[in-house]
């Protein structure tokens, strides 16, 4: 992973993620200069190697030109630090957005700072907690000139091709892919695949989640049914008789099953860790990414049920179908004289 | 709607519907025998003109051949009741099982019945409290001779062609459907048809509550939003600034619009008695054929998004989708640390 | 419906929608001076009564002050239009948008208009081709003195009390939902009520078209069945043995039912003509407020599984889910070795 | 992956995953007697170093007691195959039925073999064309004994603890799920677990297609856009303006990216390929577990729309919704004069 053409970069924002990806810069003999709102963050990785500033200003300063800053913030925060730091920059400077910023704001952005020539890069930036040891997945978009000069970056931040087996019906040569960065397209592109890359995310986490949990219920004939006008008993109790290991299930699809994955791994090891998910509620936060690739879908006029699906269960497992159900139950009243079950 | 062939009905269930079509049949000069296993409803029915029968036996000695039955009772007591009673009657008698089997048992039952040559009648019935004085749409199945004999029943039964105004681009004369019955075909058909009637009533339900709902929640960019690495803020609160009267809505789109329906009539109705619904907490029961509409357009390999979402929409009311959530809330644990909202 | 206030009305667009609003305001005692593209649109306006104009201008010089004028136009017009249109007002005129605008554009609309003292009303309209004897449901929004001063215009395009039954809960006096038509609330809050009338619009047709056709499909047992490894026989063939006369179910239905609607009226009707719909390929289009209905659902984090489900079956319907199906396919081509069946 | 423990094996069937079954267990040193109804597929595998058998009874006769013939067929004749070859098993033998049978059926197979001594195990079997290579993950059920008596076979399937980095949160010491097989429970607990893994398989392919295809048409704002009633015009086509190259997307999300899986790359091996998919016309099979995984989910009241949508996306893909679609399109005819886009 080592890379013969060292450079220097500004990372603001040192939380999880800003704070690995200097690390892992650093370890590849990158040289940073960092700064956070808390200065004890900027003191660690100061202890770790880098160079330390107060400021956006003293961060400026301590770059030389042509610069490299990159953000690393909460979506909420891009804007105004972004603002700040464009008054500091030079002509030639190149800011990359590597949090999840909305692409279309990549868009306003680059098209903002393009006249005074600071070059913007949007880079989406997947591997979580993991990605200082595995490298992260970085989906870029751009100027070409400016993504082209990062590449010892974004090489080395990357996974590297050894990360996977090639693949077989591969017969193209060159592209960075392989190594785990790609260059998707001008400005927004990054963002926009990263969108994607989350909405896919969501389906798949739902799709896993939602089989296990059907594999959960499989006893479900064991118990009691219910005789009242209401409730249709369970035509076939004798087929849901089953105690199966949800957690073991997990464990045997991580080998050779064609549902294999990064999250198969993390459900097993979540599972392992407490069979019985004790220490949560089932209620699912979503972030952006999720509602922004199903908004696309809708422009677009691209089905995506599966995604969408995804999305609103969510929506559903916080309670924010609660007005719905009291109108289904109202109108259950109105046409049945059913009063809703557990009300008298 | 007076017939002038007054028949002889039996009916064993005198809940609210055994109740109220017993009730619309004498009005119209048929003779009633009533059976029910609470001796206080057939006392009530008894007063105001049925003949009394404290027992099947009783039921049946009562009835003059061939005779004709009506059972009126929960799904999951249909099967024992029939058992007994089938042993009372005799060849060319009627069994109508006017409740909301399941359209195979209406099938194995009718084969199991023919030996002895009992018919066997499915009639599915909508119409809920409204219907002793609306009139009740009934779907039937069953062998042609006996659904035909028992005509007087069903045209009494009916809303009548009165109810609603003659499709204009109708040219077809005859048939009993302009009078809101209609022999659907042979066993089993009349509860197929009233199995996906109320697949069809679960998806426009939902279609009203979830659009009810959006115009509910139109003023949520009133809010505070949280900023935080977790959530997104709203991107354009200004749009999300209504406070509108979703009472009043349903209200107006009763007169006039393409939604117009009996459900938002009720669903009016509903609003102006608690706009607020404080009275129900969301948690929607199904009863059955919402369930058994989705095996068919599965087994016929048909989609049927709209009618599957409004099915698992109720069952994710109930905190049936919890595991689930749970899930996915670990793994988003697992892979970006994210620890859910709520917790600490 | 005689009204003993007529005032003067300018209509912008004499397409369909356009046209019957000028003639019910006519019958009604109101004076319309009316503009289109058309020439002939306009004559045959001015031969039942109206003032023609040739252009905006003109329309604008025969009304009195403070002038109303309504647009009916498709929205991709309406603002080129309302731009020339609003050079020519003065202060206290009214501008109605009638068409299916995207409520955030009348937010903007009403703000630039304001300064100059215009007021932008604007107005959801319901009621398609049949709303000339039936009146059309109003869903009005924007400010409260404008919207006051134009009663007797909404009155009479309304359906009036006497189109349905008084909602029997209902205790509010006054109001003028029971009317037909309703002041949403501030500058948009018409259009969205609109677009979320449409959006259940969407749900409530799906619901009906599935379940018409999970009947229409009762007889997939009846046809061979396939065996070979990629496809599992029905288990149950004798369960799908019905030949349902679908068009008499619409009928049916149409009577008594839960599900009794404008929209199975409607179904019912096009049954009757068509058994089979054979003059339809079923690529269904959407024009907007569906998308919009969900764009708003996911903005507000309200799950609207079902609305969105009769979206995305749409954008199906016209094929293009096509590139998913390609990839899906591929990887089962990849993974098992599937070819895609009619493929050798 | 040496045995120390070599068994005797029948494999009937010797399709793809037949012989593939049979050359690694003989690799293993496993001894194998084959049968098929294709003489040349047995004599392929003799010359590998298996021992032929013409008939069921052949096969029967060249095993040593207490059998174990694995079933490997079409699930349309595994009962009848299974019917034949019970007659001629003795006590104590066992058959494994490795297919992809219906769960339910595996109940019925193992109650009605019992009473004779015959073990009846289901083994659901994941891995495709890869498994000789990579191992198949293996759901395993029916009685313990017999399982128990089966594991040097089962071990040498599987892929092996090898296969993939072992959970860090896993505490438990001993089970067989990190070698890749997993005895889920009783009778048909195998396939069900297999059923729901291809469910999840079918969610999670899903999720990766409608993504892909989301990124696929972000240039729809560069066609020209169609002004008409009908259609509201894209309202931010500069948003929409990318040309992304699918293929590589698809390539860079094999690394470090949270999606990470087998399905993506196998989905970056067919675009590898051939980036258009021009092989395929996007009509999906679906072959039986995922249809059972929704009706088992319907079954058990547990909300699956992920899983759900992904499958009904398949029916869709195949052209079954067509009799809905002509009759959304008919009803919008009847309400608003709508015709059809494309007919005239």
């Amino acid at each position: 992973m080592t890379t013969d053409r060292p450079l220097q970069l500004g990372m603001v924002g040192l939380g999880r993620m800003g704070a690995n990806l200097t690390r892992r810069l650093m370890r590849d003999g990158h040289r940073c200069v960092v700064n956070d709102i808390a200065p004890a963050a900027v003191a660690t990785l100061v202890s770790e190697g880098a160079t330390g500033a107060a400021s956006l200003a003293e961060l400026v300063g301590a770059l030389e030109r042509p610069r490299a800053v990159w953000l690393m913030l909460p979506a909420a925060i891009v804007q105004s630090t972004l603002d700040r730091l464009a008054e500091l920059l030079d002509e030639g400077d190149t800011v990359i957005d590597g949090g999840n910023s909305y692409y279309r704001d990549d868009i306003t952005r680059a098209q903002r700072l393009a006249p005074r020539g600071i070059h913007y890069v949007d880079c989406g930036t997947s591997g979580g907690v993991w990605g200082l040891e595995r490298g992260y997945c970085l989906m870029i978009g751009g100027p070409e000139e400016a993504v082209r000069r990062l590449d010892p970056i974004f090489r080395t931040i990357a996974p590297g091709p050894g990360y996977a087996e090639p693949t077989p019906g591969r017969t193209r040569t060159g592209g960075t892919a392989p190594e785990g960065y790609l260059h998707c397209g001008p400005s927004g592109a990054g963002h926009f695949v990263k969108m994607v890359h989350n909405g896919v995310e969501y389906g798949m986490m739902a799709a896993i989640a939602e089989g296990l949990s059907i594999i959960a219920h499989a006893g479900v004939g064991k118990g009691e049914q219910s005789v009242d006008a209401e409730t249709t008993p369970l035509r076939d109790p004798q087929a849901y008789q089953y105690d199966i290991d949800v957690a073991e299930v997990a464990e045997v699809w991580r080998r050779g099953s064609v549902v294999g994955s990064w999250l198969v791994d993390l459900t097993a090891d979540a599972l392992a860790r407490s069979p019985r998910l004790d220490d949560f509620a089932g209620r699912v936060s979503d972030s952006g990414e999720g509602r922004w690739t199903v908004l696309a879908a809708v422009d677009e006029g691209v089905p995506a049920p599966v995604i969408t699906a995804a999305l609103q269960e969510r929506f559903a497992s916080r309670g924010q179908g609660e007005f719905t159900g009291k109108l289904l139950s109202a109108m259950r009243g109105e046409f049945g004289g059913h009063v809703e079950k557990g009300r008298s």
